[in-house]
């Protein structure tokens, strides 16, 4: 159910590296920055830049720019990062327990609070606070814990599967690591994560300095 | 060492997206497609697509569009991607053998030749056909092997030090996975992977989805 004020993959990616730019300046205790200098950080005109942060809601002021924390702030609630959205994991491999272990949740808005797998010899495993469940409970547990996301992170083949049974018990949302377009009700969101993304830039980037 | 011909990440990000689309119209056997259809799958204007396809080299038909495997072909040599280029991986912990085990490294351009680990619990380990190495053989091994990309998934605490290592042994590009700035050499090229970019692209859909 696509609204129209959707942003496209492309804005939203836009829009992450300028989060990402804005917590630098904070870090760095900048309070202001200007359109052509947030242009020139992320190589696109500083035009782009007064529309983007006109769209969301910001004017900058003559000489002074736009002030970074107010940014940041309209950012996270763009992005919904504010509240904390109970999320599972569903496979418990390496990249699962990679994932789980990581600080990538509460950078998100994200709450980790239950993981699954079928094989018996990772059942029972702990990591920080969660323990691994056995995947028949998942139906019971997502109802139980009120999760909205689902993290896949099975084999291809059991992707669909897995889909399925979260969808059932109520999550909204997967985040998809495993390689197959995922069928799902027209209410759930499905992001596919590929992680030969960053390696794609580094391939590109290396090119050029090489050239 | 920037070039002015280096594209900002915002682009590189853009024309990723467009690649996959390229090759999803590829597996359905589409031939030709047109700016407006790319512009509304990827949410841009059709003039922006002209622009994009311009710069890369390609001008399109008028009322026929381009040509499909044309612009495929464009794209993998932009990003560099037929070159097979050899990477190692250092830090042979979940992330990493998940990555290892993974199908990402055909799909950049990359062969995965060697991993190194300082756990002697995991030195001597077999994935595939990489068998884990002990990271005092690192110097020797990157010389020896050629190796040009380097992945460092170890803690942040120790990936400075690897970085010194593995560019002082010739390494010209690293996709770094540990949440701290690198320092390197001007001549070589680093790539930050946050794994939170696609959870916080899933937050933000999923409050669209919900609103």
């Amino acid at each position: 159910m696509t609204k129209s004020k959707e942003l496209s993959k492309a804005s939203v990616a836009r829009l992450q590296l300028l989060l990402e730019l804005l917590e630098q300046c904070e870090r760095e205790q900048r309070q202001q920055i200007t359109s052509s200098e947030i242009g020139e950080a992320l190589g696109i005109s500083a035009v782009n830049v007064r529309q983007d942060l006109f769209r969301l809601g910001s004017a900058g002021r003559p000489r002074v720019g736009y002030d970074v924390s107010h940014l940041i702030d309209l950012l996270r609630r763009l992005f919904d990062l504010n509240r904390p959205k109970r999320a599972c994991i569903v496979g418990f491999g390496n990249l699962g327990r990679a994932l789980a272990g990581s600080r990538i949740w509460d950078k998100a808005g994200y709450q980790l609070v239950a993981a699954f797998d079928k094989d018996s010899s990772v059942v029972g495993m702990e990591l920080d606070s969660i323990r691994v469940r056995n995947i028949s409970e998942i139906f019971g547990v997502i109802r139980a814990e009120s999760i909205e996301m689902a993290m896949i992170t099975v084999p291809a083949s059991a992707a669909q599967e897995v889909a399925n049974m979260v969808t059932a018990a109520g999550v909204k949302a997967i985040w998809n690591f495993a390689p197959v377009k995922l069928q799902v009700p027209t209410n759930v969101v499905v992001e596919n994560q590929s992680l030969a993304w960053g390696l794609v830039a580094l391939s590109h980037r290396t090119k050029q300095v090489g050239d």
